[in-house]
């Protein structure tokens, strides 16, 4: 039985509670919140559970395993060092750090600490990627030719990020889990309609060295809510929509063939292909439930997270540069450096 | 009544000779095609008309007074410069020519020869295209802050051009009739996944003095086909689904509130309005019928075409910048020099 | 405050134990369930929550002012007359009873003891019911023509009603609040697919004096679900869809016209109007919470409830009737006796 | 080479005639409609036809081989039985009479003449339902357990006919092809708006011998237009929605499964299978294309249509119940006698 701590009971704090709740593995002991209406809360709704505004007091408590931090990303980084000093094992939400450099750090105290540092990519504990993931590793979409996600609504501006660290970090996280290499630069765009607040629309691509390529479109200015992904490949290609209540990944047997002969010397004989689709049946248990889980028995047994520190790292150094690309209209930043992230930490 | 030669019976001939059959105003008098197959289709369905695979006997034809050329863009310059010194009005499909100075030559020996260069925008001749426009007239979406457009399916792979000339153009002649700006600069990535070929997956940014941006997406290699541009302003957006048989406009009453108070010193305070949505009613004529109405009426009166040479030349400038762009990864290009065209040219 | 007992933890007790202990105006003091693991999941949630298996202990309680009942039908009417003869208000899910006369003698005893007894028609609370209620208030419809709703999706296969009682009974229950007048007669056809069990499929015409036509769909064996209604009226036209996300309610205006003329000696001449489409923002508070509010307010003032137990008796009477139908294969049951229920028992 | 004049020239007629003309085993050589404008539609589209407004002209012409019928219903059986007279092959508009006693009278004269006599029941030769047929033939959907189609829209109020015969028929058609049974009864409900003119809305049901339901929802005055058709049986289910522009055909791999166990003594158990679904590639040929050349190829070769007198006869034979049990208010309407048309007549 592992006990827990949550620092962080905002928006997505509940979830954390809630799950590490239900979880047979885990148990809720502790969760500060520097707001007391929001403590409140946890007692009302979890009687058992204490609470407080200090959340020192959370990470003395010798009881408490491990940590569990879902507070704005500025404060990720002194929260999580802090944990990790106090000898916690720590789950960190996403962005994992307001910095490549923090995220380094993080990895390197964990490490000399054999702590574990997990990253709450949620997603990637969710169905439907991880039946993508499958289809993926099947060969079902042959060679990767594109990702490309729209994910806009209106709101919540984000009053210490700008909206790529907002939303372009869940596909980031995604990316990160699905695609077979790392980009070698990246290309962002985007605009910030109240003075003074950062971005909250961004365009952002990433370049690889294969035929692949990746592109985002995130906006907090949307009428309407938008979170579909496209994944094309050499074989197939797949829509994966999270806004449909059941069939949320579709598989279509299209694409493209290129043929060759005497009239090619001019131009190109493309043929086109549009088979059947089919829509896997997905499982539907909550990512968090699952991912509450893989922390428990990551702790447990030792092994490395599936959304690691390295991942949480590479997701960051995208965010990054996608950043400062878009502070330069769009110019290429080079990851060249950042591409071997999974050699040079691990 | 105006008779008309149009050059070129492939994808898109067969909708120009079948307005301009049934236009009250126009008359179909001669169609030319380099391929015979071609012209037995246009005899059978219109005995009435003459064919030829030599456009110059079509350019020849003292009866006609108009030529509209549908053809690959590589040639659009060579026949319209063509039609226009034998002294025939031009409607020329989009885009207008394969570089802004071929469009600028051709500007300028219409003006000379005081005929009519039309250029076919097909879009901003629909019932959705033109209610938008009336929409952004009434104020109705307030200060405009970004146009962002989704135009994807599977195929047809151009020969000639990339997928920007193909498909972002139809962006681009919608954006040059809707928004009250021209780009200062453009950024655009893509990749080409056929050896040798141009890219068929494109993504362009453009961005205006004001703080309003553009995005547009195309793509040849997708599994479904989308049409969707998102239109926000400051106090109302539009979604405009061109894939709705109905209902492909629709007005939202949303947007953001900005507070000002004493805690704005330190964070921001936006509010979130949700109102009700409205979906007009719109003409459905087809646009290529008003269209050739309105060829007619600018031969007959000499006034200048809602869609005339410099509106196709400002929307092949921008193409140019793209593709300069998409070659330099990203590396925004400045239009600020092609950002007066309407005044250096008129 | 008032203090409430709830009957029954399965599907929907813990619906209405969530609301009224949110509610301000009310207090969940106990919860009684047959199945003692249903009752740990109480006491896990709400700790300061008595629980029983024996409901009677929850109705001796002199504390508790009131009853909500959600277990199955075939109880309903004995636990609701015991709760009335225990001096409790009561709240019972619908459908009421399981016959008209037992409906019959439920509002006669909370008369004759001045108790407060409402059925629980949640979907009268819900915004988009509320604004479509609005809607015709206001003769946006005009004239109504029909009510014509689909209602289907895979399971939950009930044990001791057929899905008349189950699925059509929300139907019926939104009619009798939206719609002016109450049915003249009833046809309904259906069948059973598990031996010996009730029908699980169903479709049920009801008739009225005027033009007016309802017709209901239900079906527990659909692929999809579906929760479509469609409202026509001789102005304008409605279509309530509920598993839209947003944008449930849409108000067409569309409609016909019928011309006289000297041609309708032979034939109709019949108009098609097509309009634009409207879509109200819609309050979005869980219609149980307003409904736990409203009960809470009605046992404080006296006042009748929206969904007294006359609303729960004249749908009961129509689930009758249209049973009854179902089993002589679509034969018309007259509701004439019913028609004036409203007076006979007010 | 087949000859074939058409008579009747108004919705349905020039779909006959383009698919006659580009059908390379028919000749279109004459058409005849009572109003002079259409036939100048003819001329001007086809110059190389003959029209008349004397049907009897083409009736007499030796040239033609065969006739297609698309005009009133009241006219079909005297314009029919005079084309079989005359020697003609007959292809006849759905639904083929005004009674199930003249289409037993048309098959008796096209037997006695040994002619080729054909309904256009168009869907069966879409690629939709000859794809369903093929998946319910391979046992995919196991036992039929029922048909519930939804078909609605603005218009067109018929003159002739109530809204069963202009709408239920495609379905009733559908059924005719794809169900294994006849049903043995019929009950319909139904309202009409327009004084003194047939029902604009109607809902149908058929019962049959085994445990399959079949159930039409009909309507002229819906505001949104819905084609949609729900197939369900013990091992899988079809959603057939052809407003769908791609994903026409669904078949999900859903359903129950009833347990039998020492609980089952007091109540059911039922479970619920819900797997993945499959959207196969439809063959997207015109239906009616395909069907000219099935009528021509019958008339060569002697074989009966897929879309004989007597499924013409069963559709018609349910028609008349079906309206006969609407002026009865859903009295079930036996068809025992019809049940064996196939048998009887052939």
């Amino acid at each position: 039985m592992i006990h827990v701590g949550v620092i962080g009971y905002g928006y997505w704090g509940p979830n954390l509670v809630r799950n590490f709740f239900e979880c047979p593995a885990t148990r809720v002991r502790m969760v500060s919140d520097l707001n007391p209406e929001r403590l409140e809360a946890v007692t009302r709704r979890y009687p058992g559970v204490v609470t407080t505004t200090d959340y020192k007091q959370l990470l003395r408590d010798p009881e408490i395993d491990a940590v569990a931090i879902s507070t704005p990303v500025s404060t990720h980084f002194g929260l999580a060092m802090e944990a990790l000093e106090a000898g916690k094992h720590v789950l960190v939400e996403k962005p994992m750090t307001a910095s490549s450099e923090q995220a380094r750090r993080l990895i390197e105290e964990a490490e000399r600490r054999h702590l574990v540092l997990m990253v709450d990519h949620t997603f990637v504990y969710t169905g439907a990627v991880r039946k993508i993931r499958e289809l993926i590793d099947q060969g079902s979409l042959g060679e990767l030719y594109y990702y490309d996600s729209t994910r806009v609504n209106l709101g919540l501006f984000q009053h210490d990020v700008d909206v790529i660290w907002d939303l372009a970090v869940h596909d980031l996280s995604i990316m990160e889990y699905l695609l077979p290499e790392f980009p070698v630069a990246v290309s962002a765009t985007g605009i910030g309609h109240i003075n003074g607040a950062a971005e909250n629309i961004a365009y952002v691509t990433a370049f690889y060295e294969s035929s692949l390529i990746a592109h985002l479109n995130v906006n907090w200015l949307s009428p309407v809510k938008v979170r579909r992904t496209l994944l094309g490949g050499s074989r197939q290609m797949i829509v994966y929509d999270d806004m449909e209540s059941s069939e949320k990944v579709k598989l279509y047997d299209k694409g493209i063939t290129v043929k060759n002969g005497p009239e090619s010397l001019y131009k190109l004989l493309v043929g086109y292909r549009s088979g059947d689709m089919y829509c896997p049946q997905l499982d539907v248990t909550e990512a968090l439930r699952i991912e509450a889980q893989h922390f428990a028995e990551c702790i447990e047994t030792g092994q490395a997270p599936l959304t690691d520190g390295y991942a949480g790292l590479r997701v960051v150094s995208v965010l990054e540069a996608a950043t400062q690309s878009m502070k330069e209209r769009g110019k290429s930043i080079s990851l060249q450096g950042s591409a071997n992230l999974r050699k040079i930490c691990a």
